[in-house]
């Protein structure tokens, strides 16, 4: 299999059996989204393809192998800071795909002129997560006590996790 | 005029006049709420009398002094932190109403099984709530840097605070 850079497009309509097919083993786990674990499919496209963002999907050997969305992170006088998230395909993991989309996010939302990217909601027990987005230039900004109820771990802790984009 | 706390009850249809004066300075204004300053009437009412909320008002003298909304947080494993958002009509600030709103809202959460309460967007430079909510018992989980684009003071961050309901 290639191990290329996945190219990215905006996702469209005929994409979402594709991207409910990445969401959902993911929702349905609920270890990582703060998003109800029997969330409908209807209900998962409604948000990740909502109005208010940005939906790209990241494309491998002609097959989807990851998708997220940009949007403003607050309304207003928050407007200048974006918000992101991302998943990749389950069975692709540890393959560059999600350090592929988060590079090309922050490309675009400088593109846009956001000053700075945040993320309100990393479970704290996302260690690949973090890590990546440490790596990325992220910086841990609060840390939300107990915000997240794990299905393994229990309660566990929230990140919110930011950088500059300059 | 009296200075007794004001009584709380839920918001009705009927309360959307009342509770848009009291709205419609503070989003025009645009120092305290990352809301759009120009955001429409129908808009600022659907938001804070949203059907995933709870929504109240505060009432003195037979007038409606102030409203605030009771949600969760985070949807699915994050939906047993609590959030709040609360204004105060302009001309009666200082006379107790948000701390009366705010001790309300603390024991609604507490008995609908919140296990803590949480505001995500706390403008740095709103002194009387950051001080308000720390005399409440809410500490500083978060600090947004330049998050929030003030009208008169530039890029202020925006504080995340909490605490915990037990």
């Amino acid at each position: 299999m290639s191990q290329d850079d996945p190219v990215m497009r905006a996702a469209t309509p005929a994409d979402a059996a594709a991207v409910w097919s990445i969401l959902a083993p993911v929702i349905r786990a609920g270890e990582t989204y703060a998003l109800p674990r029997d969330m409908s499919e209807a209900d998962a496209l409604a948000y990740w393809l909502g109005g208010d963002r940005q939906t790209f999907v990241a494309v491998r050997d002609a097959r989807i192998v990851g998708t997220y969305f940009l949007r403003p992170n607050q309304a207003g006088g928050g407007s200048h800071v974006a918000n992101c998230g991302y998943v990749t395909d389950a069975a692709r993991e540890g393959r560059g795909i999600a350090r592929a989309m988060c590079a090309h996010s922050l490309r675009m939302a400088r593109d846009a002129g956001f000053r700075a990217m945040q993320f309100n909601f990393v479970v704290a027990t996302n260690d690949r997560a973090v890590g990546l987005w440490r790596s990325m230039g992220f910086e841990v900004i609060g840390r939300q006590p107990e915000a997240f109820l794990h299905p393994e771990h229990g309660y566990v802790d929230a990140l919110v996790m930011h950088r500059a984009l300059s």
